[in-house]
């Protein structure tokens, strides 16, 4: 899977003293834009060039241990699955010390700017085709 | 189930025009803090008297219509069911025109300050005995 | 000045307990936006009928005393000042025991959609001529 | 001063196209941080260690230009000046180009963590006394 590290910021943690729950969908967010960044394209060209967005249309997060501020982060993205008009990342957020901090998902359309249902542009398809999946093990822990 | 209902700010919706999609796990916490307030009580309390933390341990959305900058949309929080050590709660996001936005869940368990995991103190127990709960198409949407 | 209630939410504070000394821009933003309202107009219908923007300029906020989560804050707005293509809004930011948490002022212009600096429409300045101007204690305060 | 990259992520842009404008102060967050770790120690290690805090007084940031999604950002940062009690780093953000994006001060205190006021400590004076200072031409922009 294609690894990426951030770090986490004071305005991203909450009183708890760990990374508030919303903030995990962000980081899925700079995951698969650097895993397409990786591939050699950018999502920035996908909405500039092709004028196809790729909205959401579902996500999901397990939490199993909460980052803390100034912890570095690694965000791990993959190809999960796609079909012929959607399709599926799966992330595994890993703390500084290896351990996961949380699994989740993110299931996407096309769409013209204009919010019509397209295919996936052949480009974004092809590039997609070249995608790192996800392992087993986090295949298993999103059930999906 | 629940309502309460909030303003989109522009700060809130991204360059699609729309609400960006981490937004509205913000909207599922204000959904069942304002649940708990109606029924009497606050998260703020339980935090506070009775020294317990409600962690996210999961986190669901389905997106169907982006919600609009300065859009006025309603967050519907019902109980989706509980167990000895978690609970989780459904969410429905209703746009001005009434037409569904997005649905979600979250999963929580109690723990104390310090991370160890409790069951749920009496008086919140009790309280969500009275708490409404999702209706029948929230729950086939959530197919939870 | 114009009033406007709203809640500081568990994603809004850090982990000092306090709010996020960012998130006070965006209760200015809500804070400009429910004054327009009251006015009888939306900064929405600004942008979509007369396809005119209000980007900031300059912001500055003075901290005083920190919000915390739960506490209800009044965002307290009015006119600062405005010049031929720019204006001035000040705020007040008050805590639920009426102490300042924070006071702070945004300069806008106008421009049109493509970045162009334009006057204001005589529709917002005939407005805008309507608005609450800032108090003396508050104008001291902000010294400018 | 010292500089530091980053890239504008897509929850960080507004519907204009442009990053938010309350984004910045967190922008000022990160750059202060590393400002810090390059100097030898971190913030966290001020707080965990020294049990210090360094609440912001005052935050002001002036907008030239607006950085756009997926573009890479450098936050500047330097030491503007401190009295015994208090200090200000000043900040300017780079877009892609070298243009500047905007300026920035913010101002800060020392205090525990029950909020009582303190003088830095030693540890943290002799730091700062290691720290790049703004160049004039910031000083200027920020006319402090």
């Amino acid at each position: 899977m294609h690894r990426f590290e951030i770090r986490v910021r004071y305005g991203d943690v909450d009183q708890m003293g760990w990374v508030y729950y919303g903030n995990y969908l962000r980081w899925f967010e700079i995951g698969r834009a650097e895993m397409l960044r990786s591939l050699g394209r950018t999502y920035r060209e996908v909405e500039d060039d092709l004028g196809v967005l790729m909205p959401v249309l579902e996500a999901r997060c397990r939490y199993f241990h909460g980052a803390r501020y100034d912890e570095r982060v690694t965000i791990a993205t993959g190809l999960l699955d796609h079909g012929r008009a959607t399709m599926r990342f799966g992330y595994r957020i890993l703390g500084e010390d290896g351990e996961t901090c949380a699994v989740g998902l993110t299931e996407h359309c096309f769409t013209t700017r204009d919010a019509r249902l397209v295919r996936p542009p052949a480009m974004l398809r092809d590039l997609l085709g070249l995608a790192p999946v996800v392992d087993d093990g986090l295949r298993a822990q999103l059930g999906a």
